[in-house]
């Protein structure tokens, strides 16, 4: 049993290669709802739907969210409507949002309605929120406080970045079948995929519980750097970083995830960044990390899960 | 200035008769809201959106509701959730549902959303709901007591009908724009539309400030009848009148409109039943009324118009 902790599309990315190789029961992919939002009425919760859509074979590869063969009609009459348009919403997607937000209006839990969803899709392996309580991402910036979505979506990630706040999280629970997997008698390790560290990962970090059980694992944990070359392969992570006063890197994102992990993959070309990453007491693994298709996700989550092998958990700097 | 009454598909196609005859400050359609349902967790206005689509030009002739060249991406999409789909959301039809939605949740009344909504579509003549108070039309049958959406299209108005209960009718105000547009001294006649005298006028009877209106009424007030040859043009309407013990004629729409009407339209193929009509102390006039296209809406509106101006109003018979 392997648990991934995912964000968007670099995380259902490696979630995807994990799903290759690992049975149903022998994966569960956990995954941020700090960017989930109420728009035009609907509860969107955009990290799970890139994951389920990615894991069903259904993702859109062109815009890296949303369902492949997509047709945009409802979003042409909104705007005919005068409706808000900046968060495009597709005729299929659409109907996740609208399914999604009647289920959980007449009470079910989000897992339980992700589950039912990912079931409807075909997805096998566990999806889960890493909380079903209220966690939202607020990006405070040189243009103020912004709730995630006009942060990265409306603002196109434009704004400088001063703080993160991940509101709800201090007092967020971790979803029950995370925490039945954290202390699951089977589970032999614990990856933190190539998602943004601040928006992605940050906000499951800041969950008390979440963050708890990784201090405290007895299987080691392994991240994936989401910077290859000082840069990020999507989204706004190295930018972010610059702004918050840290070198783009992946030996700083290694520095992030200290005491929380045991090993750290980076790619190829950050190969010199190894001996630094090994400095900090974190294992280091170079192999190639741009995941452009299928096979390579598949070889990818195949290289994590043989390093994670070689590694035992180490707590012993963590305070807790 | 004229006061169309109207529900759906038949009260649509002469509302557009009327629209093509009569100036944007010269018509104001008064639509039925017993129709008006909670789906999805969408606010769906039936009759409003037909009267607006087919004053748009935007209407499906095909199907009788909806927007002329849909797409059903999302329905299918909604389908593969497991999520209800037995009433029918076109693509660029749930944009309405949404964006109306989204208003309402945040404050604006029903009038107001419509307004917008038919000025983002063209629509030049003033589209009123009945009442923005909540009006729900109940089916009682031998299946039950049914919400009216369900004994309409879930059970395709097989259920053989015993009465009819408009929730909320009684309590009811009619909307402000219909009670200037009864009080207003250019007003000229009153026209009920050729619309199902049970589901589409009768809910709107049933709100006594519009009763009142008509029954104390100083401009004269036609109807068309729905009900051809004995049949109806589309609908369970004569079916209805069957069940409630009724023979289905335009003779008996006639008599359920005494004391409110001073002419009633009748098809060329009723014309037997004119002396039947004019015995009830209500002028008929005999016309072709199928409309199958926009030349044959303008021909039976102004057809219509001449007729009630030749009436006076006759209120003398009324009990207020």
């Amino acid at each position: 049993m392997i648990i991934a902790l995912a964000g968007g599309v670099g995380g259902a990315k490696l979630a995807r290669g994990l799903a290759d190789i690992l049975g149903p029961q022998e994966l569960l992919v956990a995954v941020n709802v700090g960017d989930d939002f109420e728009h035009l009425g609907l509860h969107i919760s955009p990290d799970i739907d890139t994951v389920m859509y990615t894991l069903a074979g259904r993702n859109n590869i062109q815009t890296g969210w949303g369902i492949a063969g997509e047709t945009w009609n409802f979003m042409a009459a909104l705007e005919q409507l005068g409706g808000e348009t900046w968060f495009r919403l597709g005729d299929q997607d659409i109907a996740t949002h609208i399914e999604r937000t009647r289920r959980l209006k007449a009470g079910e839990g989000l897992a339980a309605v992700t589950a039912s969803l990912c079931a409807a899709l075909g997805v096998k392996h566990a999806v889960v929120p890493v909380s079903e309580d209220l966690v939202r991402t607020f990006v405070d910036t040189d243009a103020g406080l912004l709730p995630f979505q006009d942060y990265f979506v409306r603002c196109k990630s434009e704004p400088s970045v001063v703080a993160l706040n991940y509101e709800g999280a201090r007092g967020a629970r971790p979803s029950s079948a995370l925490l039945s997997a954290f202390d699951d008698a089977k589970l032999q390790g614990i990856i933190i995929c190539p998602s943004n560290p601040y928006l992605s990962i940050g906000p499951m970090l800041e969950i008390p519980g979440v963050a708890d059980k990784l201090k405290r694992r007895r299987t080691p944990c392994v991240a994936v750097s989401p910077i290859v070359g000082g840069m990020a392969l999507k989204g706004p992570a190295a930018k972010m970083m610059g702004e918050l006063g840290v070198e783009p890197s992946a030996f700083e994102v290694a520095k992030l995830y200290l005491g929380l992990i045991d090993g750290f993959v980076i790619d190829v070309v950050d190969e010199k960044l190894a001996p630094g990453v090994a400095a900090l007491g974190i294992q280091p693994y170079v192999t190639p990390t741009i995941m452009h298709g299928r096979d390579e996700q598949k070889h990818l989550a195949a290289g994590v899960l043989r390093f994670a092998q070689t590694l035992t958990a180490d707590t012993s700097s963590v305070k807790t």
